[in-house]
């Protein structure tokens, strides 16, 4: 029996920092048919709110480092303000939102980050995702709406990756869905030079990856974003894409999509 | 068929500002045997977050008035840093807690309330609880915690009153559960004199609250939370009872009992 198709999509960058955009990105969300699954990043609210609060972004290689103060902080920004203010718009475009983090119904289990060289501080990587609940509540009707918030069942809650969150629940619903998991940012795709806004590459499977790579074509964040994308692809995710916010519009014909071969 | 038992309880004053306090209540709330579900009020740590950002708190009446800026806080807050750290607690203690604000599936349609002589601001009056979706999470094992936040279905959050919206959950799922509503906070129960904590009035119905009201025994902030009583009580709640932390161990004799005759 061919399985139903679940749609798991995952903004960040200016989609979730610019109000704006956010609004008419959730508004198109709301109308995808089907199961569905929104992830959100945290994005510069939370440095703001730190800010105001007197405390200082404590970054190591570009990497924030999530002291207890911060992890306040994010938690605060992204399981309350962030994610209860998407899920009000979700609902007011009659999209049945469900938000969620990690630690709720241990939908989503992590470890403390294990310091080698640089201690991320309370930095969660994760172990397992529980499909069950999840899975209950998409036949339920309802969209569960993540933000990047983890826990370790020891009561400590945990600073995670959104993109790592997005993928590993992706991975985990292919069981049970046939998945696409989209990643929305402010560009069009992958572009092959950062200062022309058209110049998307179409289509990235993994000798072309680490081609371009190599070429320094890919760069930077792109490459966690990248590997998180063949990573879901490798353990069972049908279709990745990376877009802007009309990706979800079905209409766009500007995206990249990855490929294993 | 006789209906399954429900407790709901709402936990206020110094057992959420006490971080010890709070997590031994948890740690008992969370051996409570069959469906259960916590409220949570927001207490001081809001506060405390609203002057570190440089907001003042804004107060008529003894009540807090919500601004926009104080919504953002309280939804932060409550939404966020309280409901995940109490999830992640109960989730330590082997109960499968998930958090919930009234936008989340819709579960607490509220609307903002109407501007008499005083201008509250964001603060919301509930209209309806959807048990449905309440319903299938306690089927599945799973335990509601509640923050005193709502929204009015057209993307606007609330801040709601958390005595009420316990009594207001507790009322819609009496059609499905036998229904037991605590009120938990500091004091063993409502007390004859405020100086001597042990002087528990263990039965009050409603002949009694009115004369308690007119000696001026029961005053202030004790009013509204008793109103909330007798409306649950007469709206089909089976039990409710006023005490400390205590009141979850099933051990303590000193606790108020509401009825209406």
């Amino acid at each position: 029996m061919k399985k139903q198709l679940l749609k798991i999509v995952k903004i960040g960058g200016n989609v979730i920092n610019d109000e704006i955009a956010l609004s008419l990105f959730l508004k198109d969300f709301a109308t995808i048919e089907g199961p569905k699954i929104l992830v959100h990043g945290g994005g510069r609210r939370a440095t703001e709110i730190a800010s105001e609060m007197g405390l200082k972004p404590k970054m190591i290689n570009g990497r924030r480092v999530t002291d207890e103060a911060n992890l306040e902080v994010v938690t605060m920004v992204y399981a309350g303000l962030l994610n209860k203010k998407i899920v009000a718009q979700l609902q007011q475009f009659s999209c049945n939102a469900l938000g969620l983090s990690g630690a709720d119904a241990n939908c989503i289990l992590a470890h403390k980050r294990i310091v080698k060289d640089i201690d991320y501080g309370f930095a969660g990587d994760v172990d397992a995702v529980n499909s069950e609940i999840i899975d209950i509540l998409l036949q339920n009707n309802v969209t569960p709406v993540f933000c990047a918030i983890t826990h370790d069942k020891n009561g400590q809650l945990l600073n995670t990756n959104a993109d790592t969150i997005a993928s590993e629940v992706a991975i985990a619903l292919s069981d049970l869905y046939e998945t696409e998991l989209n990643f929305v940012f402010e560009l069009k795709g992958v572009l092959q030079s950062i200062d022309d806004k058209n110049s998307v590459i179409t289509q990235i499977n993994l000798n072309k990856y680490e081609q371009l790579v190599e070429q320094g074509v890919i760069s930077e964040g792109m490459i966690p974003k990248l590997y998180n994308c063949f990573n879901a692809l490798e353990k069972g995710v049908g279709i990745v894409k990376i877009g802007d916010a009309t990706l979800v519009q079905n209409e766009t014909k500007f995206y990249t999509t990855l490929s294993l071969k």
